[in-house]
């Protein structure tokens, strides 16, 4: 059998044809013109879907499920997207829309946790019984793994790890809090912190970088300005992933997971992000001598997650 | 079949005889007498055990096991205590040598676990699959229920949920960190808090209540001047209710449990805890409308909930 699975983002639509192992076989995406219909949007999704599947050579006999991921909670009972503040959904019965055009069981679930079923069942946490996946995206996603099932709490709306505050009375969050994990540790904060680092240090490199065009600093300029020894760089980068460390250690203690993925754009720094991450959990994390301590790795589906997650909803 | 439960404490050992239902048959206690050898405090444990099997009328063919719970991480597979800062315990054999007076299992557990264990099995979380457990006492104890199973993590070190950074920076915490839950919301931290108050305001009614010995001031006085409509009383609480509520809102943005309990002494003032609890904690939780909410109430096992949360160690 094979799965078909969507990431639906504000931006584009992504999908996939994914086998058993959640290899994908065929992928493709389309833009996602948010501003338009539900209804044309979810068109748009089936069509793609039904191009890879051609591509590969199967019909809906050969396909398990639909999978599609999304931000926010939905109803997973009932195949709604109760809320899509990017593309303005609204309690859309998506699950309904989607089998007019074909006719499969259709799963749905929260971008973050696609996520973290992609790294739980073909990823970085194959074979862990417990972990915790982190995106570091416009927000902090998060992804919670137990008993090698994905966890979202009694009413479905759990893990949403990036709005644990952790700084009381701090930055101000999206979701109408201050001082929220995702405030200090998203991409989106990368940016604003590095902004104003290059405000206050008009000669930093970072500066140069982005040619005197602040409004071009993205999640990599102070990455990229540390690596050409810029002190402004480095000391964005350093206060950046203190400040992540602090949030993952009280993932460790909350959790100890086996493993801690961390995915997103800011992931790719790879090593350049775990060593200094992982020197400063040292000490911030409470476990007695002896007793086993979390890994951290970045997770290893890359952009596939959300597709490969989604595919496999209904395996987690 | 009955079940023996140990609460090993600092001051004092209490154990119980507990039935199927975790209701306690027979209970009793002796003083630790901490600075002795582990091995005379194991002794009286023991002999306090077989005390009440003779005053129950039970010998140890009735007795499924014994339970034994304590602050820290147990060795659980060797029956070890692998250190207890407050006893002086470091990698005691206490199953080998409860064995020597009572030849059952013996099981270990983490105490704020077995308090989790004992709401779940008998007390204010009965019933519900996913469940948080917060003991306030000298530190923030935390046990975590998911699928009805205490949940420890893949190290057994898991639901450290008092050494959550709440504020970065912030206040000491005896685990080494700045700013954890326990530095502001334990016991320990209200008493601090309170003396603050009340070198800072001598006419307060936390002066009077205490007949101007601040080393008298307990987990109650601010409460009690509260009551009093003190105003320095009225605004320790409220501050300290405000810090617990964002920590209790992180638990359900993580875990959104069906239940969230808090026990220990401070959990005595009941609604008056509870209600201004509530009232904060709305608006600082990450659900969507309609979405079913996690109940907060009191922990219903009280003093007893570490001896049959140890007693019932076995069925979690």
């Amino acid at each position: 059998m094979f799965y078909a699975g969507i990431d639906l983002g504000g931006t584009n639509i992504a999908a996939g044809i994914v086998d058993e192992e959640g290899k994908i076989v065929k992928k493709g995406s389309v833009p996602t013109g948010r501003t338009r219909k539900p209804e044309e949007i979810i068109k748009d999704m089936c069509l793609l879907v039904q191009s890879l599947m051609k591509d590969v050579g199967i019909t809906e006999k050969d396909l398990h499920s639909i999978g599609i991921g999304s931000p926010g909670t939905p109803d997973r009972e009932n195949g709604i997207i109760i809320y899509n503040n990017n593309l303005g959904f609204k309690n859309v019965h998506v699950r309904e829309e989607v089998q007019k055009y074909i006719n499969v069981p259709v799963y749905l679930e929260n971008d973050a946790n696609c996520a973290a079923i992609a790294e739980s069942v073909a990823g970085s946490a194959k074979g862990d019984e417990f972990a915790v996946v982190i995106t570091i995206g416009t927000g902090i996603g998060g992804g919670i793994i137990i008993n090698n099932k994905l966890y979202i709490g009694f009413n479905g709306a759990g893990g949403e790890l990036g709005h644990m505050v952790l700084k009381l009375n701090g930055e101000p969050c999206t979701c109408g809090r201050n001082g929220c994990w995702e405030a200090y540790s998203a991409a989106t904060a990368l940016i604003r912190q590095t902004k104003q680092a290059a405000q206050e240090n008009p000669s930093s490199k970072i500066v140069e970088l982005v040619g005197g065009d602040l409004e071009k600093i993205d999640a990599k300029t102070a990455f990229d300005a540390a690596r050409l020894g810029d002190e402004t760089g480095i000391k964005v980068v350093d206060t950046y992933i203190d400040i992540l460390a602090d949030g993952l250690a009280n993932m460790v203690n909350i959790f100890q997971p086996g493993v801690i993925a961390i995915g997103g754009g800011v992931s790719k720094e790879g090593e350049n992000l775990l060593a200094p991450l992982r020197e400063k959990m040292k000490g911030r994390t409470y476990c007695a001598e002896g007793v086993e301590k979390t890994r951290l790795v970045i997770a290893k589906m890359g952009n596939d997650a959300g597709i490969v997650g989604a595919a496999l909803i209904s395996k987690a």
